[in-house]
């Protein structure tokens, strides 16, 4: 059997999810976390790639030996995320775990992804806001809400979103199921919120800035089915910073966790 | 005239509000911020003297000029918090500015002020909440949630609050307003929230200290009468650490701006 984590964490100080060379990443700081409970070195396999900066309130990981299919670890399953979170700096925490098959992949078998994307929409700089929210300091009236969720629903179904894919990534297709985006406001703080089957490279970034360019008047509802169906990148609106995105859910099917 | 400024801070890398030897405050942070902007030192009156640690979502300040009753700008009054806060460091900022006669006095014409105290309800830590609430990783269920609203009645009123009084502190009476006390929950966050006339020293922190005995059944709601009936420290719950509380909003009379 793996081990199937939850886990939590401030991306600001770390290159990204993934191991890189001069680089210090959360999957480096799991090794050694899973290194110093079990005792040996594991396999740590993620549900994603996320940016350098981005955040997760939910990220998902499975944990093995190397070298071997299964862990073994006497510790009970239920304590296992204090235990791992006592290894891990403060920026990082694990708030669940389960055991699932050793057939199960925590990045094919994703079957739905939520992200958000926050925006502080104030003339002003909120301290608490600081590395957590992108700040877009003019303000979006309820028209321009009104306008953005409008907007939203032009990205919901099964489309080629070529256009809101940053270059250098190669994929198989640029085909993807999204199948909601809403637009909530809470006091000065704006909620972008994806939910697909999956994303294309910093096409998240890239459809919070397509949707912020909506709400400030720059662009239409009526232009996303027009920046969509042209596929070109240079279309869209800017790809915006790292600091307000956060990987917040992720689904898998419990006959997965089991085959 | 003087100026009254709305100013938001994490309390968490100062001594408190008030200028103090051998420690950073953020009275002195505004100080050099206004020495910055306007060429000559100020006298800055702050609200209240928060503790060290603690936060503000809306901490009111006045800025005159030393010496005089009066500040001179050429600043348009809407470019202030801005300016300011460009003099300020990335923990502190101002978002609100108005200017109010010299009779004025930021301390002694608060007519309501509302506390917060946050608390972070799970048995896992929260990155996204280090510093910025306190960990009670028992989780408290509906009933407990009930139970501590029924505490929090007990509180509201005009009552002598020493029973959640810190020693050490010398006031002439120590009867105060309580207006309101809620306790509310949004997923694991739980937010208690204090209305008054005023509070006594670290009476907020107790407060909420008692509150959560209540939630965690350490203590019932008809005990809050006889604690507050008592006028005993010791019957009272702990006081809680500074990093839950937020000074959250400061009541002025337009009256009071303008004598």
């Amino acid at each position: 059997m793996k081990l199937l984590l939850k886990i939590r964490y401030i991306g600001t100080d770390y290159c990204g999810y993934q191991v890189q060379p001069n680089a210090v990443s959360v999957q480096q700081r799991l090794n050694e976390a899973a290194l110093s409970l079990f005792g040996y070195e594991c396999d740590i396999v993620g549900c994603s790639r996320t940016d350098s900066g981005v955040h997760a309130n939910m990220f998902c990981a499975t944990v093995s030996r190397k070298g071997a299919t299964s862990l073994e670890t006497s510790v009970p399953c239920e304590k296992l995320p204090l235990a791992l979170s006592a290894h891990l700096p403060w920026d990082i925490s694990v708030y669940g775990a389960e055991w699932v098959s050793d057939d199960f992949h925590a990045r094919y078998d994703v079957v739905e992804k939520e992200y958000v994307y926050r925006i502080w929409n104030s003339p002003s700089r909120n301290p608490f806001e600081e590395n957590r929210s992108f700040h877009a300091p003019k303000r979006i009236d309820a028209e321009g809400l009104l306008q953005m969720q409008r907007a939203a629903d032009y990205l919901v179904g099964t489309q080629d979103f070529s256009s809101y894919m940053a270059q250098g990534s190669s994929v198989a297709s640029t085909v993807r199921t999204v199948k909601r985006v809403t637009v909530e406001q809470s006091g000065e703080v704006l909620t972008l919120r994806f939910c697909a089957d999956g994303f294309l490279y910093n096409m998240v970034r890239i459809l919070a800035g397509t949707l912020l360019d909506v709400g400030l008047g720059k662009k239409t509802p009526e232009d996303i089915p027009r920046i969509t169906a042209a596929r070109d990148r240079a279309m869209a609106g800017m790809t915006m910073p790292a600091c307000g995105l956060y990987l917040d859910r992720v689904l898998y099917r419990d006959e997965d966790k089991k085959k």
